[in-house]
């Protein structure tokens, strides 16, 4: 397997990104240098992915801290504190954004010295999220990879991958081992409407590595699995509520709907910094609303008649009772999902 | 409510249809005056909808054996022969095409005379299909339109509506009863890739006979069922078996597993003419593959990768199980489907 450009990357004054949104196209890098444009990336979905999120959102820190020069460390303190809000509620669903940025500024900001000495704090610690993220996406991909060793037709839905973390991805990171070891795969990828993240990132990070992987519209995936033809789904996840409900990319909750009736396994692969503990269940997670544009267009093509509505949900919610298990970087995690979640975080130090 | 322009219109020497690929964009009228021209409409889908098809094939029939200026009856019934093959399989699945074409020719053939009163009987009977089509619409308006009294927001996959059919509709004929009847009501139209036929084609007809529609992406109807924002599901149907297994446009059966776990009802609107009496069950309906170009593209546009695979099955099977009802013109059936519908095609003589 080849390793492309990294999907994102520090520069030591600035943070290096392909664009999501140009692939699979083009693979541009764009530089953010200041928060507006950080914050600009992540609305338009230039980076995504909720544990990438957590990782860009971290250095994306450093970089508005740098932008308004403060020549004080109060004046550094109180830009971070606005960034807190302005970068870490930039996308409400994503957990591991607010996570991460509230876990840098928290950290850095501890046993503070002097204006350089916080910056290295900062820059420290957002390296450390990047390189725990790294490391969490090789546990989950060799705790995934035992679990679908037999599974020779894997479903996905959105994009899990490298494009969505700092390392080999939550759900994909068990094709990546599955391919190192030289296993039968073909990837069924969900093209994933309105934005196609499947059909555009999933299709092209799997293919670039040279895994087989075959693009599926989101309304040919349930057929095609109650036709036996697929082995089982593995899918990333945005939020975790602490029942196991988990919201992940819309249309996440029809495949596992149709993953029950086929009786397939339907797995959940995230880190354990996407769980929200705080939230008792998953009708408490507040689904992002987006532009209706993204339904009614396609790279600027009107698709529906002018006048009428559209809904866009950004997520939704699978209930637990629909999940086989969540593959966490300390382990799988089965029902009664209130305990294994509880102790998954015991063990991290979360809880 | 205005009426359109008709989707299908019989002109004495050729047909004369709305292209569909070109909604909403543009109402373009083209005309057929070709069997080449009539199955190159089928298939790339100008035409489409499983009523419609068996209105538009039967006039192909005209337009085919007037296209080679017979100058014997047996020239001329060799050209209704070769076109019951030609017309009748140009698309697979949907089973009025390929009855209705057989009836036409079968029934103007019954008591053939010379060559003009051949062609007066073909279109005799071509236009007779048509019209029976419209009474079984209307009847399925009123029918349906009784089941969905109480419900206010109706959800519906790709297009069953006056653009599938010479009436108004399968799907859509309770739609326009209700808003004829001034009941409150809002359609949720599933946008159905790859073809966007909801989209595109339910919304258009909807909007304009101003009626409230909203473009719901394929992936966002499960979790918009689940969160109880819809009351029932009315999809029509490209082909139903002696059970009552039902196949219609690629997405319909998570559609109908969605409404299963939310408990609102999940009808199929078809005429009887739709009903396969043959095929004992849904395992034994043969699924039309289409060009996987469909899914890579669209508007010329590139989506996928280059050198990735894709599927773009053109329909899938609801079993009889996740069907609350079937309303056809000659009235709602229920399960056990078998007897049911054993029961209604003896009523129109079809068994």
């Amino acid at each position: 397997m080849k390793r492309p450009t990294p999907p994102i990357e520090w520069a030591g004054d600035h943070i290096r990104i392909i664009d999501q949104t140009l692939l699979p196209e083009e693979v541009k890098v764009v530089e953010i240098r200041s928060a507006n444009q950080a914050i600009d990336a992540i609305q338009r979905l230039a980076i995504r992915g909720a544990p990438a999120l957590g990782a860009f959102g971290s250095l994306a820190l450093v970089v508005a801290m740098d932008e308004v020069r403060p020549d004080s460390l109060s004046q550094a303190l109180s830009r971070l504190e606005e960034c807190r809000t302005l970068i870490g509620d930039a996308r409400p669903t994503a957990v591991n954004l607010r996570w991460a940025v509230d876990r840098v500024i928290d950290e850095a900001t501890k046993d503070v010295g002097d204006l350089v000495s916080l910056r290295n704090a900062l820059v420290r610690e957002a390296q450390a999220v990047a390189a725990e993220d790294e490391a969490a996406c090789n546990e989950i991909g060799r705790l995934g990879h035992k679990l679908l060793r037999d599974a020779n037709v894997i479903g996905t839905h959105c994009n899990a991958g490298r494009l969505a973390t700092a390392g080999t991805g939550t759900a994909l990171a068990p094709m990546y081992a599955k391919a190192q070891a030289g296993e039968p795969l073909q990837v069924l990828a969900s093209e994933t409407r309105p934005l196609l993240q499947g059909a555009r990132l999933t299709a092209w990070e799997l293919d670039d590595a040279g895994i087989d992987v075959t693009v599926v519209p989101d309304s040919a995936m349930a057929s095609t699995v109650l036709s036996g033809q697929v082995d089982a789904y593995i899918v990333g996840a945005d939020r975790i509520a602490a029942n196991g409900d988990t919201a992940n990319k819309i249309g996440t909750v029809g495949h596992a709907l149709a993953a029950r009736e086929a009786g397939i396994p339907f797995y959940i692969a995230a880190p354990t910094s996407t769980i929200d503990f705080e939230l008792k269940s998953g009708e408490h997670i507040e689904i992002e609303q987006r532009d209706m544009l993204e339904v009614h267009e396609i790279r600027g093509s009107r698709l529906t008649p002018a006048g009428v509505s559209a809904l866009n949900p950004a997520f939704d919610v699978t209930p637990n009772h629909l999940i086989t298990a969540i593959i966490t970087e300390v382990g799988v995690l089965r029902a009664p999902f209130k305990d294994s979640i509880a102790d998954a975080l015991s063990r991290v130090g979360e809880l």
